[in-house]
């Protein structure tokens, strides 16, 4: 069953440090939430990943629905015993990346134009769903409320999330609204469907709104109204850090405090702190293992180091003192050597070390918070 | 220090097993010996790799001296610490790789017509040895008995190969000839650089002269009479299996009996019983890891199973009773998805398990010479 305890609120700011309980053990917040689109890590496997402390795990069900499908997964005892992982596991509704198909990448939808729409494989958005096709065989699929709660009920995460439409960043306010009034009742509808059979999962509210006050207060007290788990934010989150910092503050304050919340897709080292302080209690991105694979290692000595600066007299750990997998069996000159040998291991140790670094560094936060730092 | 203990001689055929000895363990033979080219198994870190009772890893000396360069991997504490691998390792000459950029990829220069020359980034050979150009950055190395040696001196690997030239299947008698002679002359220059700095280390010999039963008695005669600690069977193994075991059936038993004998690139599933029933000791080959990330999994039921057929009813391991790390925590139809989801970590947990499998198989040849099976 799923709980949420709040255990310490800070007087600095609106940071705070709670546990969530889950039917796959416990989350400590706040934490750090890599994201496993395909029902594993890129270059790390469950295994692997059970050591580094990840308390839970982001996979995206829309991937999952169109391979290897929900049905399979299902037949196999659902995503923790398909992909072997016993620690809990969040999906998404399938919304995030059917709307990626519409309006271009997720940086586009998110930052850019937002005009640019790649539409031939999104059929079209009625009040009933978004219909689509498949990237891989071409199949027409049909996304609603219903069937994306009915996939996330086979995939059977602790934690669910409700269909939601994605608008682009550039829109218009009436569009806006009319977009974020018919996410509500997907919301709903998604939230009933999940009530009538709740099979020990959660449901976090998608709360949207964009950059506009008025819409994120309307989008926070409605979906707080609900008996939602608790509350993901979502949608645009504005095109800076500026953008996104100032909605969480008047975002955040409008939902229960005895709710967990949700960032999505926002883990750059950068935005950390500041999230933190505005009292969001997890946080998920894939941004850790893609700087990984691109060859950005994180320390705590400067934030990040690039192999393709000189590391080859570094006989020691890529980050002194951090006791990851990586740091503890190979040197900074090794980890540099595969990357420039082309040799496909190296992105799994640089993912494994960044993930740790990542809980690491959020376990530092979560001290200081509660040491009356942050 | 070096030492082969001979322990049993098959009655049936030319079978034995054996045990050899070196400053980083012992190898129990016969064994297959995967390559490490780069100073990492594709896709596999030495750490995963060492429950897998891999005993010897071959790394490729020219790989190394062009990336990260031998004097590196010396400041770093040599092969085995720089890649934190705590068994044994045989390191090539050099002269492979170098041959092959003079007359194409390896499938060219064995099995082609060996006309095919890239050319431009081999400058010459001489008497002195081969000056070509590093395909990483251009610039002039001169590759000569002495310099691999030193090289390999360098990296330590606990066996150590002569600078040899290898000639491609299509050369006439008279240049195959010329070419073995000159081999020979830079097989005596690298024992004898050897032998003045041993270091703990022993030096094969390589026994060439292609398919010509002439040139290879004369080959085998001369280089088992010269001190090297054991010998690898090299150069071209002719057109087809046929040929290769014709060559070792007349070649083999000129070897003394008390040096192990190791086969230069072979490991296909189809070639183990009969190299080792023809008294090969050893053999590499980067064939199963290849196949691996390919998606061939090699299981003892009908040897290879692809990942393209259908395996998605398949809730069990790759392969029934095989205990390695793959078959022990996923299953065929994950691995399966990890595939078709064109995921990363599929290549490592496919490696993993045709790995084991290889040493298993082995073993089990092991077990069979010693039941006087084989």
């Amino acid at each position: 069953m799923f709980l949420f305890e709040l255990l310490y609120q800070s007087k600095r700011s609106k940071a705070r440090v709670g546990v969530i309980h889950t039917p796959h053990g416990t989350i400590e917040t706040p934490h750090f939430v890599p994201v496993a689109t395909n029902g594993t890590m890129k270059a790390v496997d469950s295994v692997m990943l059970d050591p580094l402390q990840v308390q839970l795990m982001f996979c995206n069900t829309y991937h999952l629905m169109v391979q290897p499908g929900t049905d399979l997964i299902e037949k196999a005892g659902g995503l923790h015993a398909f992909m072997n992982r016993s620690k809990p596991v969040i999906t998404d509704s399938g919304g995030f990346q059917v709307f990626s198909l519409l309006y271009g990448g997720v940086q586009n939808e998110l930052k850019s134009s937002g005009q640019k729409k790649t539409g031939t494989m999104v059929i079209g958005i009625s009040e009933e769903g978004v219909k689509f096709r498949s990237y891989r065989n071409g199949d027409y699929l049909l996304l609603t409320p219903e069937s994306s709660v009915a996939a996330q009920k086979k995939l059977g995460a602790d934690i669910i999330i409700p269909f939601d439409e994605l608008p682009p960043f550039h829109i218009d306010q009436s569009k806006l609204e009319k977009s974020l009034h018919r996410t509500h009742r997907w919301e709903k509808r998604s939230l009933e469907a999940h009530l009538k059979d709740r099979r020990q999962q959660a449901m976090y509210s998608v709360v949207h709104g964009g950059i506009d006050q008025r819409l994120r207060t309307l989008s926070a007290t409605l979906l707080d109204s609900l008996p939602f788990d608790g509350h993901a934010i979502g949608g645009s989150l504005g095109k800076n850090k500026q953008q996104m910092i100032d909605m969480l503050s008047y975002t955040v304050p409008l939902l229960a405090p005895e709710k967990p919340r949700h960032l999505l897709g926002i883990g750059d080292l950068a935005s950390i702190e500041p999230i933190l302080s505005l009292g969001i209690d997890t946080f998920d991105s894939s941004y850790p293992t893609k700087c990984a694979r691109h060859g950005l290692l994180f320390t705590f000595q400067g934030s990040k180091k690039a192999v393709h600066k000189d590391l080859t007299t570094l006989f020691g750990p890529i980050d002194a003192g951090c006791v990851c997998y990586t740091c503890t069996h190979y040197t900074a000159a090794y980890v540099q050597h595969l990357f420039k040998a082309h040799e496909m291991i190296a992105y799994t140790l640089a993912s494994i070390h960044n993930i740790a670094h990542m809980v690491e560094r959020v376990n530092r936060y979560r001290q200081a918070i509660l040491g009356g730092l942050l």
